[in-house]
């Protein structure tokens, strides 16, 4: 049903593949980023199900064709394209990285092998699904990894690039390991833990404060986090103080978090609340919260909003889906680009991971058949074949086990909040090697 | 049919304004940025027509209801309050700018009036629709403005913040002033013009570069646009001109765009295509096309992904939506918020436009009502009332013109790249200083 969300250039092309006879022809094309952004030694990929769940929907509507039928780029298309398009369905194999896998440069996060005008109209999608969560999510993780244990909790749908990439970078930041999401569409879709009391205009639509607060208390119970800094924040502290419990605690969402904190920490305690919690929120990052933790601010859990869900200091991702390989019934040419400074390698890939550095080999290269390989993993797994789900996907619980448990795995120094001196160690196979230079001999392509 | 896509904050305010017998008050937000940001010395509103057409249908439905009921945070919510939840439209007023107008720091963009529940539950949505397309439009309106009449084309879906993101950014880079978007979509729902024509992958795609652009040239004819670097740009330029007419011209996405458009205009030029046009990918942004056009690089249009789609150096904009009114049938209290640098001012507004100056003052206030007022414009006008639609909003057509008669008009200054020394002025009206201080000095509001 999404199928014209894409490039339009991507629709001309298969109008030029339909009439050139091509569409017998099986492409493979590989999504990866050529570089890993600043302050970024590693990333979380994370989109996976929502490339899926598209690519199990891709059809074109009766509106969607007749609307590409009345461009003037497509006057001179075949009738017989738009019937082609009208039963166009993904019936290719998709092999992916699981959600969650932390992933570098010039690795495949995703594979597509399918007829050439799918495998072509895809791409738009597929990239900036991928992209956009695996940002998220790598952002996230380094959140997490500076809070050192403390709860993080994405909060930013109001400043995403749309609601509903709010409600998706609610999943990819609980996939880079948040603990859970204010976006509740988000809970509701993805079962991620949901946050949230209250805000400023809570505060503001009673006449006292202190009715504001004990209206919270009445309906939240235990759950009850004051916002205290609508007016005076000490005073405010001091007024949730003198409400008792229960209570979860207080946020304090302005002014010098380390300075504040400490004193609402001492009016806490002063009034026997050693068990209050306090949460900072108010345009945090990991660089600040970073500053936080190393001044001991006594700030129990984090939420994160416009940085987080917008990844401010790497706003995008340079992902990009490069044609590796091209089939017909009668031979198979590897491919490749040359443009300065944009040149990839040709053919269909696997990214082996061994304990302390990555080989990116050719497809059927098999490492582990070899006696006496250390431990190593395939991380490209089958995620659709012919068109159909191989098995039901990780869900982002799953998927948040692994990259926590991936990323505490990882050498210090690649978790650090700043480029690493030693990057992670990514090869390329003999193999892949050999047939790089093979094809670049032949210029576009070598037949096999 | 969107209302769970919001923070949960909202839904448990929702809850208390429920228990406390509030839901008969009327409250007032207004959604507006504190600062303008860095390189910013105006916005272009945009995103409007997504917020009505989010209001217009809004409901909860069965199952979001259900899902909060599961939720710890509303185990104390009384029954009826989801009764209420589900029978909840959205029955307020909204006022707002049209889309395409410029707006400055601390000047409503919208303001919502609306029963308490409603206008809280819908800050989110609103914020981020708004918020997302205004940050697009102006760095678009940033762009054209520097392309000096050359067409600016947006082509980031792929980089965008999710898919459909991608959609909407083709949208408000076409109000912002660009001739049209690569997203097919936004043509067919906003009948912006579309482009594009072939990626590398076509050129990849055939055993020879000659034949990609011969089969392009039949499907396109005056409509081609040869990508010419995939191997080597300057050959790519020979073999275009070679083939002859047919096309529109060559697009370069690699390299020294200075030095190669010159090489690959004399190449076009000594076969004759003094007509084929050169447009310039890779990576473009207002900042790297000023020097482009410095150099008098011959390039004859811009296609602008990444930079355009992300607003990659300012991605995100401070949208704020802050009560500031609240009435029941006996009272009228005007509300502000005090907090260490984030404080508001009460009271309904209005945005008065004058030629060199624009006021904010009370929403009553008439300075035309003024004989030998000069010429003014009220900038907030009745979107929505009781939930109706008084009438059509202006299309993306009609918005891109306002935005870019509007734009011409702002002194020379202001269309600069970088902070302006003189900003636009923004003042404030005297009853709006004098409800301010009214208000300050009750500390939580003042009822009238």
């Amino acid at each position: 049903m999404n199928a014209l969300l894409t490039d339009l250039y991507q629709l001309t092309m298969a109008a030029g593949y339909f009439a050139a006879g091509k569409t017998g022809e099986t492409a493979t094309f590989e999504l990866f980023v050529r570089r890993l952004p600043h302050n970024r030694n590693f990333l979380i990929a994370a989109g996976l199900q929502q490339a899926v769940d598209y690519l199990l929907d891709f059809r074109f509507t009766r509106e969607e064709i007749d609307y590409l039928r009345s461009l003037p780029q497509f006057a001179k298309a075949e009738s017989d394209f738009f019937d082609y398009l009208a039963g166009l369905r993904f019936t290719g194999d998709v092999f992916a990285m699981p959600e969650g896998t932390p992933v570098f440069a010039g690795e495949p996060i995703l594979t597509v092998r399918a007829p050439i005008v799918a495998a072509q109209i895809v791409e738009t999608y597929l990239t900036a699904t991928i992209a956009f969560q695996t940002l998220i999510a790598t952002k996230a993780a380094r959140i997490v990894e500076i809070a050192g244990g403390r709860g993080v909790v994405e909060f930013g749908t109001r400043r995403a690039h749309t609601p509903e990439a709010g409600v998706l970078a609610g999943r990819a930041a609980y996939i880079g390991g948040c603990i859970g999401s204010s976006n509740a569409l988000a809970g509701l879709k993805f079962g991620i833990p949901v946050f949230g009391t209250a805000a400023h205009s809570w505060v503001q639509a009673f006449p006292t404060e202190r009715e504001a607060y004990l209206r919270l208390q009445e309906l939240l119970g235990e759950h009850t986090v004051y916002l205290i800094d609508t007016y005076d924040t000490l005073e405010g502290a001091r007024i949730a103080a003198s409400l008792g419990r229960p209570m979860w605690g207080v946020r304090i969402d302005s002014g010098n978090l380390v300075e504040v904190s400490r004193a609402v920490r001492r009016i806490l305690d002063a009034h026997g609340f050693q068990d209050a919690r306090i949460m900072g929120t108010s345009d945090l990052n990991e660089y600040k919260i970073s500053e936080l933790m190393a001044a001991k601010a006594p700030i129990d859990a984090f939420g994160v909003g416009t940085d987080l869900a917008t990844s401010r200091d790497v706003p995008n991702l340079g992902a990009i889906y490069k044609l590796v390989e091209l089939s017909s019934s009668s031979q198979r040419r590897y491919t490749a680009k040359y443009s300065e400074g944009k040149h990839t390698l040709p053919g269909a890939k696997q990214v082996f991971r061994y304990a302390d550095h990555d080989v990116v080999g050719c497809s059927w290269e098999c490492p582990a058949c070899t006696p006496g390989t250390p431990a190593v993993e395939a991380l490209l797994r089958p995620v659709l074949l012919g068109g159909h789900l191989v098995a039901p996907l990780p869900d982002a619980h799953a998927a948040r086990s692994r990259a926590l448990e991936s990323v505490s795995k990882l050498p210090g120094a690649l978790r650090s909040l700043f480029d690493a001196k030693q990057p992670w160690s990514v090869q390329y196979s003999e193999e892949l090697v050999s047939l790089s230079e093979r094809v670049r001999k032949g210029q576009t392509g070598v037949s096999s």
